[in-house]
């Protein structure tokens, strides 16, 4: 079975996926890379950006469920670059060249253009379709394999109220952002679909994970 | 010295601390008993209703911390009771014939009105007072003792956003509320006063703790 899971979604203690006023220059808005620093500390993190090192715990743990099994990852118009990315052709993404997708990528968009391949193995796709037609496409291109939810917060949002989610690993930073993009906006009783349980990490972090019962 | 201590204080995932809808048969409006399950679970709970068993962890090890050191509470209006209390003058408040505080307790409210004596050593008394002043005159009658800042949401939010708070325990319910009252608004960066951690406890709560570094 095919199922779409969320993989290291990192959210603020009161719950903003990302800061206020993302740009070409902050991906994350007034958030920075504070939503990210525990995961850059796992040797999972560190072998990413060809450094040695880094905790082997629990962080490292969730963290290396990322890649295995997935075969194509679906994201928001916002994780594929900064509002108004779509005004210029020749963006390519803000992943860099070697984005660390190594799948086929469906970028939700009103603004859909011809498909962008780049090193690795990742090819981003561009679709304006709602969750469970995107949903359907990525899972022909994943082949029996698993569909990465990739976020930001409005399209997993979408994702979960829409009832497509069958796995989702989010984690909680200790910091307060104040400001942003919420992920638990008009989900109330979420929790009824699926076991719930959070491991809190020595890092500061606590992984809180909703696994539907049936999946 | 004497601190000002929030205890247990319960939210949801989603940050709310208390549902919508509060009335006198539900004092904490749709969330009902959901965000206070795990402390009638413990030791610590079952003893306080006058039940045996419970367990004897991480839950029943932060619960306890709820009485001992403290020499009186400051609540909001809302706590002592549902909207519109104060309309009625016979009104003794939501906690019963003899409250779980057993100190004096501070009430803030709009609409003062004389001391309320009840058994087992609780007295109210009704203040229109800024959280600064109502400190001093919780830590006056606390004696040297400790002050609960005892909640709802929002007066400890306004506690939290004066920078009054020494230690706060808050207790991160696996639940999606969705409507109510929020604790975290408006407090951008309070981490940055405070050593943060979390304890995930196997009943699925996270035991979240902001200890003053000064404190």
């Amino acid at each position: 079975m095919s199922l779409a899971r969320v993989q290291s979604f990192a959210i603020s203690l009161d719950g903003f996926g990302t800061g206020e006023g993302q740009s070409a220059d902050a991906h994350f808005g007034h958030a920075g890379d504070r939503l990210h620093e525990w995961m850059f500390e796992t040797r999972w993190g560190r072998e990413m950006l060809g450094r040695p090192g880094g905790g082997g715990g629990v962080d490292d743990a969730f963290s290396r469920m990322f890649a295995p099994g997935i075969g194509a990852e679906i994201m928001g118009a916002g994780k594929f670059g900064h509002p108004g990315w779509h005004e210029d052709p020749e963006w390519k993404g803000a992943w860099g060249s070697n984005p660390p997708f190594h799948t086929p990528v469906f970028v939700l968009t009103h603004h859909p253009r011809p498909p962008i391949e780049l090193e690795g193995g990742t090819t981003f796709h561009f679709l304006d379709a709602s969750p469970a037609e995107a949903l359907e496409t990525a899972r022909e291109a994943a082949k029996g394999q698993d569909v990465r939810i990739g976020g930001g917060p409005t399209m997993i949002r979408d994702f979960l109220a829409a009832g497509l989610v069958d796995h989702m690993h989010t984690v909680v930073v200790p910091i307060l952002l104040g400001r942003g993009v919420r992920l638990w906006d008009g989900l109330e009783g979420l929790e009824k679909d699926y076991v719930v349980e959070a491991t809190s990490s020595p890092s500061g972090v606590t992984h809180v994970t909703f696994t539907r019962a049936t999946a």
